[in-house]
């Protein structure tokens, strides 16, 4: 089967890409490589030295025989993306291809409006070509459990099935976003709902939660392949992060209280996700939506956990509390469905002392990139 | 108070924009008249002969002695808008400046690009235009009854208090808009919404119904003041439509079954219902919802009433089901709230055979106008 994977040289897309190129699929990469030029921007760097994408795909093609096509083009260019679809004839598609970050989303207005142009315009736009161009191919689209906020009840996936006044329906679930950046992911989620609606379209929406991890079996099969590692403000999220502050004795960046609950999961389970939502499509009008994450941790869990793992490495870590620079509640009940993935074989890599281990050791052994100017957060929610 | 009336230049907005400044406010008008132009490109015109924006203006001044300011301009510049609010020192900001046509923006890809981008930028631009300028405006924004789509439970104002797994909580109402523009009023919202949260911004959504009529107390003071109707496939909205077509014996063009059940309310009381949410702000980081129609009817229903009224007017006039060029519902159950503007003293003009005689008569005075090409509607939804 052909998967156009769109976004395939960032942190997820990188290891997705080569995840499904190994189980047989044939794979291409769509990408503008704005992600490198945002890091160049901000004067930021991935604690790993990751390789131009077109050496890491020589190098994949040395290791393994397997050829991944390389599209290099911006999607919001429709004519761009229109020449890609009919060069590749995708079948699937795995939409990674978006501004990611909410704290980049929330820099400034302009950021603001970026963000959501970018990511709302791709979107529309991989809609239409699959309608004009290849109405059978599924749309496998990353999401993220931020679009649900913390609501006091449980969160469900996608859909709740709500009584009210003695009548009964099932409607999609009340989101909540927290910054410009979750808001377009829920923009984002309302269209391709639309296009199932009204045109047959058929996608499946992966709401994720915090990805941590650097090693896929793939991406470990040589340094040229290695995948990106974010730990600054803007980019780098919960674990990864403390995982590197740990390992230059920086104390753990708690923000606020760290009550704050986030599902998470190891990043060789988002791509076997993504397989999985592969390879059993949603039906031709349906937009399904799975909650993608194994775990739940509150942000100070993570940060005791971490702190232990360093004391078996004999490293010694303090634990910070900041002042958060989101808005957000500090302390919230927090309850998430996560089985559809589970009820299709999901089998999780859980977080243990061994990853820990090997996120640090990852850490320590990359300890000469980090730059510590970068750790703190300098991006203000108001 | 000081109202600045984004879009008074059209249908809504220029009616609206008169009543409140004959109602003692200083009111401004931010208008890019893009609308105006969208009319020729699609080779459509209003059915009444409106004037140029300046010549309008200055005849409300002959008339009233009452200045209005003009700022033309695009919201989606930001340079713009942030000259314009220091120059105007807004307290409130009524925003109907967006692309409000569903069948606009279902045309075409670009189309549909374009109405989110235009929509979606124009109110971000606004919102941080409040929170840098003038944090304490209240932000009066119109959204949609077409946000909720047709739920099989009742719609409520913004909200719905869900009880689930023995936890209570009370969300945002879920949407499933109808077309491409209908997405993009809940994209707003959704910013809107977040603003409030985080900023502490003040706003009320008037998730309006569909809208008819032509004459306010205002815009019928003289010819040069009066207001936009529209009856083309595009632009044109139901009631409007068939009394124009009912004035040519052209048969009323119901789409489907004619069994979709919609909010509708008069132009006199959509003045009403902004003047009475700008009297009654919304408070401090609070995002008010308001459903603003005053009756319910589905389609069949009205083209009924429009044959009975044209009877007495001794016209006769057929009906006629026309394949629907959308993707609805043709029968449904609809019960929709709306107490939340009579409560603050909104006293509904219903909808009954003098107003359509008045609209019916309006409609046989301009009948040299209409186009009969442009009636039926070429905007497919598939």
């Amino acid at each position: 089967m052909k998967v156009l994977v769109v976004g395939g040289d960032g942190y997820c897309g990188w290891a997705t890409a080569l995840h499904l190129a190994n189980r047989g699929y044939e794979v291409a990469i769509v990408d503008n490589l704005i992600r490198r030029n945002w890091d160049q921007l901000l004067g930021v760097d991935t604690l790993t030295p990751i390789a131009p994408i077109q050496k890491r795909l020589d190098k994949w093609f040395a290791l393994t025989g397997k050829k991944i096509e390389l599209y290099l083009g911006d999607i919001t260019d429709y004519s761009f993306l229109e020449k890609t679809f009919r060069a590749f004839e995708p079948q699937s598609v795995v939409h990674f291809g978006e501004q990611r970050s909410a704290p980049y989303s929330m820099i400034d207005r302009e950021h603001a409006v970026l963000t959501q142009v970018n990511n709302v315009v791709g979107t529309l736009n991989i809609l239409y070509a699959i309608k004009d161009l290849c109405p059978d191919c599924h749309l496998v689209k990353l999401g993220t459990m931020g679009e649900y906020g913390t609501p006091n009840i449980d969160i469900e996936e996608g859909y709740i099935t709500i009584e009210h006044n003695g009548r009964k329906d099932t409607l999609p679930y009340p989101k909540q976003p927290g910054s410009f950046y979750h808001v377009s992911k829920c923009q984002d989620s309302l269209n391709i709902h639309f296009a199932c609606r009204v045109w047959g379209l058929r996608a499946t929406d992966l709401n994720q939660g915090v990805v941590y991890g650097v090693l896929t079996e793939e991406t470990g099969m040589d340094e040229m392949l290695i995948n990106r590692l974010d730990y600054d403000g803007v980019f780098g999220t919960a674990l990864n992060r403390f995982c590197i502050q740990a390992a230059i004795a920086h104390p753990l960046t708690v923000y606020g209280k760290g009550g704050q609950t986030r599902g998470f999961l190891d990043i060789r389970d988002t791509v076997r996700c993504v397989e999985l939502a592969i390879a059993n499509p949603a039906e031709a009008g349906k937009f399904r939506v799975f909650n993608q994450f194994t775990e739940l941790f509150s942000v100070s869990e993570l940060a005791n956990l971490v702190q232990k793992a360093a004391q078996t490495l004999e490293m010694k870590v303090e634990i910070a509390n900041y002042p958060n620079p989101r808005v957000e509640l500090e302390e919230h009940y927090f309850n998430a469905k996560n089985t559809k993935l589970l009820d299709l074989g999901l089998e999780p890599h859980l977080l243990s002392n061994a990853l820990l281990d090997s996120l640090l050791n990852f850490a320590i052994k990359y300890s000469d990139r980090i730059d510590r100017d970068q750790i703190m957060p300098k991006v203000k929610w108001k």
